[in-house]
């Protein structure tokens, strides 16, 4: 429990907006929104400026209160959520801090608070022409500093990189409540360590993202969207290659599904339809898009589905005619989440390997999940380019769901051995945060976590920061 | 200087292939190509393997002997020469490490021993129809270890990003001697702090890298080469924008070179000739590039060409119609450095801007350094869509080259005042080394310089890697 005096400090750094002890208010801030994680504090704290946010971090130094950052809670590995596994902790959000926006359209960059929201981030950009090409589920409420903190992926990674590769500046407090400022929006500096990479996905253990600068690019005024039907993933890389060459490297989408969750979809939510007359074991979903418009690479794209159909490689295909029929494409593969849950219990993995191994991962890891529980219906989908799947599955038709649920740590051990052996990532895209602890310790390159306990040990020598995250 | 027992330690780790001794054989390694540092050492040490490198620097740490990491020794701010200041040194050099280079053509990914070349690199991806974008003039020499060590940029950042954005996975030993290994080529992976982004750019102070993971693109099959002439860097900008829009994001040079500039090299340079009929204030070098055959980018160019003739923009152009024109348009921009030799002495600069402060960040510096030094003759070029120019000064005709010369420190002070008025960097491509320590302490964040230091004594608590560099 935290004494008054420490609340009397807060409320002197914040003023009373910046105080919340509302078990109501705070209730939203607390759990997260699949269900997963259920934590609990006694004080949020939502200080309005950075120089508010390093009095209070160097207050909790000083006095060794831990912290729990959090922007959207959008996050679904229990990063961002305080009082996980009975620890005291106040939460600190960057909700009040969303004032300012600045784009450079010359520069082709943008500065904004952290607790801006994507979606404002992007539509800001693009009333000056340009694109801010970070697009995910949540974009509507993630917040720049939390896609800062956990180096968010997306749709868009393939073409434009994740959120490393579009942040260029960061202005954050860092432990000691010492406001380290490199916000700036340049694309060369050489000039010591790159402190900004470090804070760039470290879950908040390393300091509190006040301000960020993103990297803008020149609008896309024309885009391309193909549902292909096809036998395996290995067509799909071959299709991937044979695409970038020929649109002048301009795929800016290329995801994958299984015919499982098409049929998953098609069955289980309303308004969606099948862009093929036939089924195919496999789908793309692919889209080339370009900053203008050019009625060449419409012919260039016609001639080469052509090909790709008379050599077989393309079973079969369809052009998204009109922005409905692009929107009733990316419904069907934003769906897949949303229709698992209708195939019964699924355990989940998050996962990526080079893109080059993804027909052979795929094929092991079936083969091995068959013989671990047998009839178990995997489904992994999503972003073939990036190497990146979400690789869940589905419990056996007609068995008990908590039976097939109860297997989720062996599962997971099993899934990502293999995502090891392929010198893979267990986390692509969502994070360690408390969920994925022991298996980052059983997995991870040793020097390399020894390295990252030493790094957070000299740079938050009282684990004031997020101190349940990462490590245990 | 080493006792027999070090050097007999160090000679069961590498075999008597892996240590030299003899003063010819290590002249060239202890001088910087430029002439700018002259070290010393007694010993050179040439690992063969990563297994070697671990143990001669955990060797070193327990026996608290400062090493100097060196690849193709194309560094020219002091940063991998052993010995400089009367520090006693090691120089461990990854030339022998260079024997295995693994391109996967699928992945678009290649995988190679920090000794080779970045030619070797490029080579053998292009032998697969994959394109390295890295390119710098001493792309010859400079290897894969070198090119991280120093984050490396070159004339393709606009488009590829710096070497940064192309490193994809690293191999290293860190100052404990462990063997850090995350040699992948994954493009998401979310497991903890971004140790990789540490180590690049570090300049050998973290540790000595032994391998690298790059990222690859398509081939680019088709190649326009622009010679501008333009009034004014606030005109390349908007050339820039706007040809980026038309080309679909494909412009993949874009120089500036001011009159001055071209002149020295007309005047000096062999096989050298205008492109244009009449001078004009300012050229731009433009490259568009695309990975396909495409005969409407041609019809593209060609209309925005006139458009931009007919309203004002553009004073007058010509595009490269052969690989040799090509190749003339090239060595007028490369011969820049050369070319300045002959207008006498120059205080030279390696700084960067917001791209969009360009024009405003030239003409500021223009007027100061007139005041403080008047009829000096400033002649910034380079990568203007990167907003990074080796902003060089040469000495007013018929003065005393040494006076001039002594006003180095002073000069660089000038620029780099204004240059952090604009929140620009110091050092944009070249890095700190020991040249640029001073200014380095002068000029950082704070809170950004403490936290290096503090990173540094977590992971080098003996000062043994490269101890002259970064601080003093």
């Amino acid at each position: 429990m935290l004494s008054n005096d420490h609340i009397d400090a807060f409320k002197n750094i914040t003023g009373p907006k910046g105080i919340i002890t509302g078990a109501d208010e705070i209730a939203p801030h607390v759990k997260e929104w699949r269900g997963k994680f259920f934590g609990k504090t006694d004080l949020m704290l939502a200080p309005a400026t950075t120089d508010q946010v390093s009095q209070i971090v160097s207050y909790c130094n000083d006095h060794k209160i831990a912290l729990v950052p959090q922007g959207g809670n959008t996050g679904v590995v229990g990063g961002g959520i305080p009082g996980l596994e009975g620890r005291n902790e106040v939460l600190i959000t960057t909700k009040r801090m969303n004032k300012n926006i600045v784009v450079d359209a010359d520069d082709y960059s943008i500065i904004v608070d952290a607790g801006c929201t994507i979606q404002s981030v992007q539509d800001a950009a693009a009333e000056q022409d340009r694109l801010f090409p970070l697009s995910l589920a949540s974009e509507g409420s993630c917040t720049a500093g939390g896609v800062v903190s956990t180096n968010a992926g997306g749709v868009h990674v393939l073409r434009y990189g994740t959120t490393r590769a579009l942040t260029v500046g960061i202005e954050a407090v860092l432990p000691n409540g010492q406001i380290y400022s490199d916000l700036s929006s340049l694309r060369k500096d050489n000039t010591g360590y790159a402190l900004n990479q470090l804070l760039i996905g470290a879950e908040g253990t390393l300091g509190i993202i006040t301000k960020v600068a993103f990297r803008l690019y020149p609008m896309e005024k024309q885009r391309y969207t193909y549902w292909l039907g096809i036998d395996s993933p290995a067509t799909a890389l071959k299709l991937l290659s044979s695409a970038r060459e020929i649109t002048g490297d301009r795929v800016s989408v290329f995801e994958i599904l299984p015919e499982l969750g098409l049929s998953l979809v098609l069955n289980n939510i309303p308004d969606t339809a099948a862009p093929l007359t036939a089924p195919y074991p496999w789908y793309v979903l692919m889209e080339v898009a370009t900053t203008t418009r050019d009625n060449s690479l419409q012919l260039t794209l016609d001639t080469w589905l052509e090909a790709m159909m008379q050599n077989g490689l393309l079973l079969d295909g369809a052009e998204a005619q009109s922005e409905a029929q692009r929107k009733a494409f990316w419904k069907l593969r934003e769906s897949m989440s949303e229709a698992q849950k209708y195939g019964g219990g699924s355990i989940k993995h998050d996962i990526s390997v080079p893109v080059s191994h993804v027909p052979v991962f795929i094929e092991q890891t079936f083969t091995a999940l068959e013989k671990h529980f047998p009839k178990c219906r995997p489904m992994p989908f999503g972003h073939l380019g990036d190497g990146n799947l979400h690789f869940n599955v589905l419990q056996p038709e007609g068995t008990n769901k908590e039976d097939f649920l109860s297997e989720w740590s062996s599962m997971n051990a099993l899934v990502h051995d293999i995502v090891t052996e392929h010198k893979g990532s267990i986390s692509a895209e969502h994070g360690i945060g408390t969920l994925k602890r022991e298996e980052l310790a059983r997995l991870k390159d040793p020097a390399a976590l020894a390295a990252m306990r030493t790094l957070k040990a000299a740079l938050d020598p009282n684990n004031i920061m997020n101190p349940g995250v990462l490590f245990k």
